[in-house]
């Protein structure tokens, strides 16, 4: 299997509303940043692959279509990717098969996220579950994890204060990332007395609904090496799926446990497997991962190896996973909690761990980074997506 | 590059409605068909995509999140792809790209169209153009070809006849394929005194709304010699895309013609590139080609290289393309003009190009056929999508 490295990344702020561009121009901005990047221009680009989903959330009809020109990609291939919120990370895995294939040596993966048209972004998002069951309950993506959280509390013997850490620390993080959403520090007191949104869940717990765009430019080990070129490699990749039905999550028959994210734990050893990671917690300085909610990055740690079932909360309160820290930093960018451009947080997801093993991250730069893990989730906990990246091809020996 | 077979593929009929299966039954009955063909079960699928769009066609937000377990496919890596009326055809090549890359032996292709839950498909799909131009028109999928064939009868001398004739090749096809929609015979005159949708578009110029399914099994070379298989193989893929503006391609500043489709011929040449085949007519038995509406065709035989711009309707006046004539036959299983399952047409083109290549095509095979084109079309005909299959590796020299 030849090698796919990343060449180059962009990523626009991620903010509440962008009044001063259409769709398309936010495409475009995220796009051109990371074609600038790796240096290159759209002439050099043999294909895009285009992560959106659901269209409702923009406010525009099939929204692929009008940005084919606004990327400049008429005459090129193009694919649009749709996997909820996995759909950023699994159109970088699209986009790896396709340099993988052979067929391709330079693909672009730009899209753009402006939820800020979507009225009510969970009555859309309300849309993903079944229409006969489960969607009246109400389920949308708060209440679900909350179930899950509360799984989680009592299955762990966790608490509010340990989800609150969660924020706390992604907070102190996202202040050394110009490009994060929320910015602003808080203390665990600000996120235990912030608004309920669905106990255990509260407003600082919670994600904002970002409005951005991403890009990435992956290349074949070939284009790379004729043009003197060092990019980050992507070295493993894993995906899995879970059950559709939350019910089947949750009760004394649960398939799965809800608390726990057993199927995307999969997801990341097939990735280590592919990379040769024996030792995530020894062998990984980074870890971008998927979490919209403070409860969820607890078990998402857990997921990737970095420490045992219901082990997190105790580490995270010893200062462990935050900048600073020794071993892997868990969202050094502030992660999704406090960003969350859905259609490329699975891209911003690969930007940020391709910036660190780079060294080129800035404020948040994890010190000598050289390996990073990826990950994301789309539906209802239901499309899981993981990355291994690493700066050179000798890393993870 | 390792090949790519199509070890097996399934399509159910084609119909109205179906009112004795959910959406996922429907999806899971067109699998296990594929399934059933390539002799594996679901245990042998190491992923699946999922060709859907757009959604509201089906009546179901985000229905790949329910087909998941229909599939059997927890567990497994899972992609949706979303690329309009080419989104089928797409979906077999992420899955060519997902097993190129050598990281999958085995990628399922599985899907389904269940458009009669959409009170108006054109009012669904009136929603892929400009919102602020071009919309209002009011385009549709209708209006739209309709431009495009007064714009080829000018251009090339062509007349409603012309059209109604390849409605009449292919409904003589159809009557010999027992999964086709439309497949009552009709005349020139029944054509020409069918309802008028849109002049010069009638009636009896356009396809159904079609409900079905179809899948396909791809695998590598690796599996299928390890196995002792012959698949049919796919020798070429070609993709591009057009301007997405309709006002691009009419008046006397166009960027495309409306008339012709020659971006649709450039991922034909690619594909033919790829595949060796310098004389498509010459070197292809078979074409199964995305045409919905009947003037449509005309023009896709053309980009295929299979006769000179403008000169399809005086062949088809002479009986070319149909079956029994010499030379590549167009669309032998009464084609998109007869079945359109939206999501899965493109995957039903793989399906007959399979069956034609591999002498099982019954009473609609073409004698000795070894090799095919296949292709479809997407979007306001701006996302197209091409395939080249052979029966051995060794057809196409």
């Amino acid at each position: 299997m030849s090698a796919v490295g990343v060449l180059g990344v962009g990523q626009t702020p991620y903010v509440t509303r962008r009044a001063d561009v259409t769709f398309p121009e936010l495409v475009r901005e995220g796009a051109l940043l990371a074609l600038d990047d790796a240096g290159i221009t759209m002439d050099d680009v043999d294909a895009v692959v285009f992560p959106l989903a659901p269209d409702a959330l923009i406010g525009v009809g099939n929204g692929e279509r009008w940005c084919v020109e606004a990327l400049g990609a008429a005459g090129k291939p193009f694919m649009r990717v749709n996997n909820g919120g996995a759909t950023g990370m699994s159109a970088v895995i699209a986009a790896w098969t396709h340099v993988a294939s052979g067929m391709f040596d330079v693909v672009l993966v730009a899209g753009g996220e402006r939820v800020s048209e979507s009225g009510s972004a969970q009555s859309v998002l309300n849309k993903m579950w079944d229409v006969g069951y489960e969607r009246p309950i109400p389920l949308n993506t708060i209440t679900m994890l909350a179930l899950s959280a509360v799984r989680y509390m009592h299955a762990h013997g966790a608490d509010e204060a340990d989800f609150a850490r969660v924020t706390v620390k992604n907070r102190r993080h996202a202040a050394l990332n110009p490009l994060a959403h929320l910015r602003e520090p808080v203390t665990v007191e600000d996120v235990l007395a912030s608004r309920v949104l669905a106990w255990p869940i509260k407003l600082g717990d919670a994600c904002p609904s970002s409005t951005g765009a991403a890009g990435a430019v992956l290349v074949s080990e070939r284009y790379a090496r004729a043009h003197g070129l060092r990019p980050a490699w992507i070295r493993g990749i894993g995906q899995n799926t879970e059950t559709f039905w939350m019910g089947d999550r949750v009760g004394p028959r649960m398939l799965a446990d809800h608390g726990d994210a057993d199927a995307l734990a999969v997801a990341f050893e097939r990735a280590y497997a592919m990379a040769g990671v024996t030792d995530p917690a020894g062998q990984l300085d980074v870890a971008e991962i998927y979490a919209p909610f403070s409860s969820v990055e607890l078990h998402v740690i857990e997921a990737a190896g970095l420490c045992g079932k219901g082990e997190a909360p105790a580490r995270l309160a010893q200062g462990d996973f935050a900048l600073g820290a020794k071993g892997t930093i868990v969202n050094p960018s502030g992660g999704v909690l406090c960003s969350n451009p859905i259609a490329v947080t699975g891209v911003a997801r690969l930007a940020e761990a391709t910036l660190q093993v780079q060294g080129r991250a800035g404020d948040r730069q994890v010190e000598g980074a050289r390996t990073a893990v990826a990950s994301a989730i789309g539906g209802d906990h239901q499309f899981y997506a993981s990355l291994v990246l690493s700066a050179d091809l000798e890393d993870i020996a």
